[in-house]
């Protein structure tokens, strides 16, 4: 899955560990406390999973991968659970297959949260064992419990993504938690894009130290970027509203060919989870279904929960393009990496020092692809980010609902073309 | 939907009736208690629907029918319930897609068990005045009464064979009852198959008179049958497991054109709910689920979860042919309608005299078509039966799930030919 | 196949088997003759087949079950056609996959017209020394020959179907036969529908004695049909054109359940074959497409190319139904059987006295089912009729696309509810 | 479409486009000569076209680019081609959808010939004449014409490649073409691969200068390649048996996620066209079908018909990776390019200097993208290569069934990863 680099040549800090474990644990946990039974257990489309399912298999991964393999004599919780639980680790052998996750109407709700505190107790109780072990082993069970962690934020994005997804079904859009905050953007200065340049040359891009990376941010390597420039900001939903006025749906001159049919397909002629409330298609009168519920589409909020193709499409429309990866990352190495204010739904007036990183995940035009000499783990947390490297594209910088601290500049997110339940923007590039 | 026939010209029997409805209310409420939340929430097929809406479609039923019309100053619980458990009656509005119906985590159980609570209490208020209402009210709304409760006994075994098949989706194949009765058949009578004569002639059929009938059992009228023979008892496991262990599932002459397709399609080896334990096709080691759990496959037990593909071509290797619904009613009706046992799954000794009718369905080779002066209901109710008269076979006698005392001679029961998770089998008949 | 009645204690007329034979197999050629190498290869859905395919597989026919059984000697034509032109005999071995047949390309038109050239020539050859066997076998090969020339006229009457289908294809909706014939039609008589008595009683139905029928035809048997009504003709396109305007594709009311569902998936709004020239919905300006090419739609002409659903939706927004194929063989045998006067379209004026018999296959509402007693033949040819006795809908009568003399008062025809690329009307029935 | 280069100074040689004009059209009759009318109507898949469509389409382009817009009183051959033979340039105006180009049995095969007649003779008039017209006329009709030639060049091996996919859907696997060349492969020099080093750098890739490149090879660019090695060869037959013995199919550690899905789900064992005729997946008896028939699979031919996604797989298995298009072009540069010995069939001696370039089509792991600066041509013609730059791979080198003269180092191929009827192999590549 990862390749991390939690190395230390001094002694392991395993109090300090601890006290991160616990703390992401709850997280997870405080995340899925609005839920009921019903909520968490619904699959509401192959692509989503169950609340309950992230919170048993971000456990699965704690027991399958630490607790297995480095707890004297570790009593397996449910033998059934290493296949209900396995996402797609062949190497742990048979799983239950991922669009039937949500027939799983057993284990309740009830029973995971006991397996999570079954699992967390015994983590805790390792860690606090763990001086007494070689230094390799610490090392490589810090490593796993690094890694174990990195991958529960992901799937914490993930939850409320998926529970998004669930609640946008059913007809009354229902909210995910009812108070929304007070609205604190429309700041003139967000208003205003402004192009910052990129000059041609050789970059290094990619992770080279820290305290952890995922394999795919791996190896650190030159690239050659041409000279282009790159938005302040990412788009915002007064822009886009104008490219759906625009007719930009039912243009096929903005699309790639394969957006565009699948755009007819599908019947699109706007972001997801927005609608017309007054239905004649004018300029007010739209909303937005978030995990506050429904509320009016506010314009200088970042446009989020778009595809691939309609990002794309926008920015033909717009006269500019996606920026790749590389672009991406060389402009905003120059930002300092925003302290994340994580919620429910894209602000505004977020980010860092303006260039409103951070509250939507961000398309690229480039498809993820293996950086030059770029190596899986082994054994099975190695199949994590390579067998994905196919008809996926790059999104760079996080979103509001990724945990604070969790994503950085080198970070790779990746999804499908079509993609729209995640919490997805576009920042335009163009050629100069 | 129905036709009720409960008239009577003397005072009506307020009293009486009310307590049926509580027990039927009640009867329901006892089918789901063994079930999660989430067991309930989950639709496993677009065919199934979850626990919960079944729980509360039946409440909607007495709501939108009899409350929203005959009480004054109804509250509606929640508005939204009219359309989110209305079933298909087109002319009481829009509905929730039946596919869907798994996606709606809200309402929870909890809410729709407070559902039933207040609709019951209502109905019951409401039945405690009807003697101050005039006499063709009374009579409406308790023809209304009578068909709510019909069609909530319907529901009762929908619940069952819905949650058998969730559970049999579950990789565990998880039990819905703890507890199997002892298994009290096997007396040497029961394998001892004899076949009945049916004599030539015209005979009347269809429903005449008594307490209640479906719409689609009426009118009464004559038919000219053919002389015949017809089974003394339905087909047993043991018979049907030489069907499946001589090939008959890889032989295209024993089944209808279609019938073929479908099985290679689905790549179909022997009934539903059937495996073999063993994995090498012999005679030993085949296993069932059921909603005890898995058991060992009974010999002497009625086959069960079959389609009329699987029935009728298992009629045709055995030299025989599925009954016509006229046949059955002819045959069946020279014995005394046996007083149901109802269980969770077929037994060998069960049934009326040796007849067995009651432990399954019983495939006709009859298209579901109107009786001849066939008539639906005045409005909504209306849409019940008559829209469903194409391309599903007719199924007579009762399954050990239906209620006790709900079916009758002349009930009619319908599926399309390849519904497998019903409780059916089929008794065979032939030409003399 | 069929269960030819072709028997005779007389010496067997030879000479004028093969006359009848020399002009069944020239009609089919004449009927392809219109078409080129591509219009005859092409399969435009599953469901149709290629004029070659069918110029092919009546020829194999008569390979396949006369000469390659009787002649001596016999060479075969080319061993792969054995597979490539078997339809759905199991028991012939292999068969190329159905909707497959327009793949193809090889062997060309002028291969296949080889083909019905040796195959005509030994045929004939064969007929010519029958005289010098045995009773038995002339009596044999007599029966199988009729067979084969009346599965032969089924054919004649697809190939239309089929290439008017693929022509309807073609966004220019290119004619079949450039002449229409000048419209005889349109006598006031032919709009006044009158309602004719059925009395209800015992009757035998089915197929008696004569040169030929079908096994599904037999055996004739007893039925008991009530009191009814059937109209005097077919419904024809001015009263279909009232439902359509009076929204009769929109209201749900209706349809059957299943057909409602259908129709909206396909966006169904009129009768196959039709357009609204002038797109608005209005009185004027309706078109349909005939193997003459598109012409006006006329009022007085019968409607056709419904399905089952569409007949069905009709006769109730009509007040009435479709009629039984009991009631319709009783009634219709009141009338004179017509001298069919075939056409590439219905006409108007065309029927029997009046009854308008023979200008389109009439929907009944009888499931396809087994007659009281029905065997099918021995062998191969045995597989035709029984097999697809399940999710089809029995049609009566004929069209002007049926070869003269081929249909008859108990000629059973079946299409499922769905189809409507052969030539389908009805005719109205009701209860009194 | 493209960007054509043809850009001179001086005057136009117009006898000599003229002659090239001639020479490239008689190309592509020739190649349908051994097609009869039915080859050449039927589609064996929505991803291929119709040879005749492939003839008129090309035809098409002439006519609507060039004679409509620059011949004087220019009269439309027939105005339905318009829209039947639109492929995809949306501003040209509607289309017959790609996936129902089979459906048209007309026009004929005849009518197209003569169609393409008529164009030819338009255009060598106009190009006869074109001496008089304006500087800035002659070179923008040279380009345009100089575009339809390389347009029609691609049709010429798509016609190939989907008339071998025509006749690989028929059962008995017909040769197109009747006589295979000798086999004059097979020096042991082919079989030893060895790895060419590639220095890491800033390397220039993209079309520069010359007569002719499309849009997607420009700009020439800068790019910043890693130190690399790729192999001297493609991966031939018996390299890849291996692989397919060795269980390479079965085994998910080989494949990206989505091509082991997709692998199961098409149940895939070995290449496109390959057999096994003994079936006992052994080493000898396997045979592969090619546009001479079906000839014994060779060891040391290139394998071909496999999918991004195999090719990726075998890779893996190999202990090495597929290239990035980057690195070939650099690594091929190196190499004098082949002067095309063209055939039905991979050779095993063919190829440039032993490098075996143009042989096969070779899968890089490059995602097909815009090149930095990329521009698309003005007008309709712009709509070609930059609308399908999403969710494809970039293949390089031409194959045999490349017309002469055609591809070059910078050319790049594009096809899903899925993609298998296309002359599509592979060449490894590896870190160091």
């Amino acid at each position: 899955m990862v390749q991390p680099l939690f190395v230390s040549s001094e002694a392991m800090d395993w109090t300090a560990l601890a006290l991160q474990f616990e703390r992401v644990r709850a997280c997870t946990q405080k995340l899925a406390a609005p839920l009921s039974a019903e909520d968490a257990c619904v699959q509401s489309m192959p692509d989503a999973s169950p609340a309950k399912w992230h919170l048993a298999h971000t456990s699965w991964f704690f027991e399958t991968f630490v607790l297995a393999a480095h707890q004297q004599g570790h009593q397996v919780f449910d033998a059934s659970y290493r296949m209900l639980f396995n996402s797609y680790y062949q190497q742990v052998g048979a799983r239950h297959p991922r669009a039937q996750r949500g027939l799983l109407s057993r284990p309740s709700l009830a029973q995971i949260m006991t397996y999570r505190a079954v699992v967390d107790e015994q983590m805790l109780a390792l860690m606090a064992a763990m001086k007494e072990r070689k230094p390799a082993t610490q090392q490589a069970v810090a490593q796993l419990i690094t890694l174990g962690l990195q991958h529960e934020q992901q799937h914490q994005e993930l939850l409320l993504t998926d529970i998004k997804h669930l609640l946008s079904c059913h007809p009354l859009w229902p909210a995910y938690a009812a108070d929304s905050p007070a609205e604190t953007d429309s700041g003139p200065a967000h208003a205003d894009l402004t192009w910052q340049p990129v000059e041609a040359g050789i970059y290094r891009i990619g992770y080279g130290d820290g305290d952890f990376a995922f394999d795919n941010e791996m190896p650190r390597h030159s690239v050659y970027v041409q000279t282009a420039q790159i938005a302040s900001r990412p788009v915002n939903n007064g822009e886009f509203l104008r490219f759906v006025l625009d007719g930009g749906y039912r243009q096929p001159q903005w699309w790639l060919a394969e957006g565009w049919d699948w755009c007819q397909a599908q019947q699109l002629s706007h972001p997801c989870y927005w609608r017309d409330a007054e239905g004649h298609a004018g300029d007010g009168g739209w909303q937005e279904f978030s995990l506050y519920g429904v509320r009016a589409l506010h314009a200088l909020r970042p446009v989020c929960h778009i595809s691939y193709f309609e990002a794309d499409a926008y920015a033909r429309w717009a006269g500019a393009r996606l920026p790749t990866e590389m672009e991406w990352e060389v402009a905003m190495g120059l930002h300092e990496w925003p302290v994340s204010r994580p919620g429910l739904h894209p602000e505004a007036s977020a980010g860092c020092q303006g260039s409103g990183i951070g509250q939507v995940w961000e398309w690229t035009q480039s498809s993820y692809a293996a950086y030059p000499g770029f190596r899986v783990a082994e054994g099975a947390v190695g199949e994590y980010n390579g067998k994905f490297m196919v008809n996926q594209y790059v999104l760079r910088g996080g979103s509001c609902l990724t945990p604070a601290g969790h994503a950085r500049l080198t970070y790779r997110n990746f999804f499908p073309a079509t993609a729209r339940w995640q919490m997805t923007g576009l920042r335009l590039a163009r050629d100069v």
